[in-house]
């Protein structure tokens, strides 16, 4: 099975210079997907070329007028963007004519007309944003990282469920190990948003490990890190922050003067497996996850490698059926729930057409 | 004027294998400065004598015949353990025979205490947890740090107060910049009670500079960040988790096999700056502000080295008249609060008395 891919071309700090490129290389390494390229058709023509590629039957081009802007307001991105780059690749979803959609655009832009294109799955509040984050073993999941600045406990409880089925899907782990984000392993501990979080947590049928500090996130305690968008977007930039610092230290000390650069190149091949280890390229692509579609969100400032590996998120969790496995995980939760025929194995585009 | 400064020889993960060297090596640097030294009498006079140390005028053991252990529930630190080596220290600043106090112990349990004891301040409702982080160029001061998992605006300004006042005494700058922890730079950003409390700050007369992110903490871009104890906690951990986790990949790395630990050899002087550089141990010590009296919690876990450092904050703060500077900026805020004649160079004991 194919898995079609649609790519806002437009978006993020560099557009058609990081996403073209990055599609192309993506395509060359992956077989079993195809493409629709959107955004003005012939800048995409002419950076096609520049590599070499002709559209195809697994790469197509999509016209769109417009382009939603970094700093575009939601609402104008919303409602008087109608034919944007952003929303013309998130039509592909509703349409059936694409299984994903990737955008490098606009975080608030990108949600908002996802979630009015596509509209949320039955039983879920509030769509959330979940990315991976390296741990000392893999990776740990975490969400929300920022679409919900005020969470009820139920939220909570919907965001493990989606995390829970993410990792099922992606990584074939069976049942992940949820950990609720709080400031001390304690059941008494938090506020009382957590505190009743937990206690829905503990009630349900996923794997609930109990409470997790921020330093779990990177030991890797459990597969899944649940907290609200404020929290989770704040562990992240301070993750951001503190690594760029350190990273930004290293260099210093390294180019002190020319005996510690000789010693810089006596260890480069460590200190480029180091590199390499921790390059947040790897992690790029962070899923919105509870709408009716697939919708992966690039970092604005990613560059090619780190473009396809936002790609590359969207095709594993669409190959690997994440929608569906999500509505099912909900029917579980909530047999009230209309009951569909969405099979785990199939993407969301077969479930909904 | 001499600094006297009490210290709970008997709590943290250590007890006394940690605080007696610690106060020793602080005593021979700092000479305006004496210590008294709270916990088991035979016991501190036994690590004294191990490093050849015998009570004089500077240095005094005051007996205590419990410990608060780093597992007790705060009621029974509280109401049970009248006679602790943490409640006895903090009684010294309450007695007026110490400026400052220093405890590695439970943090619940401190807070706790300090606020029975001690109370808070005029116009403070909640005291708050501070600590500075490194950023790019220096150091951010950081609060709250989860004395606090629910505030209203109200408290984040008070918060910032303090927070200003603290950076102000001990750092000598006269109007440090504050920044309010969010979730993006627009002032639409955030929750309610996050919105609420940027509207208070600009309209205070402190030295605000609007929203900072998560990363803005790690850059240094204000002196001062205020967020609520739940973020503050959850930055915090998620931090030492990631320094923790990218310290233990360097390593990992450079000794794969006998070359990398040839590298590792070759590289050892830049490798160690840059370890000092970032050494934790070196910002150990965190303020609890708004009590009647500066109450210093040191990372349970802190080796002598790191206590040490937690010893010289305390100091820092009484000798720069940090309480004072408190009181003062609350006063200029709260002009109906009853009027006090402290004057910033004065200790907080004195003031008191």
């Amino acid at each position: 099975m194919t898995i079609r891919i649609a790519i806002d071309c437009m978006g993020g700090d560099h557009g058609l210079a990081t996403t073209v490129p990055a599609a192309v290389h993506f395509l060359v390494s992956t077989q079993d997907a195809s493409l629709l390229l959107v955004g003005n058709a012939d800048d995409i023509r002419h950076a096609l070329t520049r590599h070499h590629v002709k559209p195809d039957a697994r790469i197509e081009i999509v016209p769109a007028s417009e382009v939603v802007e970094m700093d575009d307001p939601i609402e104008v991105a919303l409602r008087r963007k109608k034919d944007s780059s952003m929303r013309v690749a998130i039509n592909m979803i509703k349409e059936g004519r694409a299984d994903t959609c990737i955008s490098a655009g606009n975080t608030g832009a990108l949600m908002a007309i996802s979630r009015y294109v596509l509209k949320t799955l039955e039983g879920i509040d509030r769509p959330a944003i979940a990315t991976v984050l390296p741990n000392q073993s893999g990776v740990t999941t975490v969400l929300d990282l920022g679409a919900n600045v005020d969470c009820e406990p139920d939220h909570l409880l919907q965001f493990a469920i989606m995390g829970s089925a993410l990792v099922a899907a992606v990584e074939g782990k069976e049942r992940p190990s949820v950990g609720l984000l709080n400031i001390g392993e304690e059941v008494i501990k938090g506020n009382e948003t957590v505190k009743q979080a937990g206690e829905l947590l503990r009630a349900s049928p996923l794997n609930f490990y109990g409470n997790v500090e921020g330093n779990d996130i990177y030991k890797g305690t459990t597969d899944v890190v649940v907290c609200d968008g404020f929290v989770g977007n704040v562990a992240l930039k301070t993750s951001e922050g503190l690594a760029q610092m350190l990273g930004g230290f290293i260099k210093e000390e390294f180019s002190r003067n020319l005996l510690t650069k000789l010693m810089a190149l006596a260890a480069l091949p460590v200190l480029k497996r180091f590199k390499k280890r921790v390059d947040h390229r790897r992690y790029n692509g962070a899923s919105l996850l509870g709408l009716r579609g697939l919708v992966i969100k690039s970092h604005g400032s990613a560059d090619a490698f780190a473009f396809e590996h936002a790609i590359k998120r969207g095709y594993d969790g669409a190959k690997n059926g994440v929608l569906g496995r999500i509505v099912l995980a909900m029917q579980q939760m909530h047999p009230e729930l209309e009951p569909s025929v969405v099979k785990p194995e199939q993407t969301f585009a077969e479930t909904i057409i």
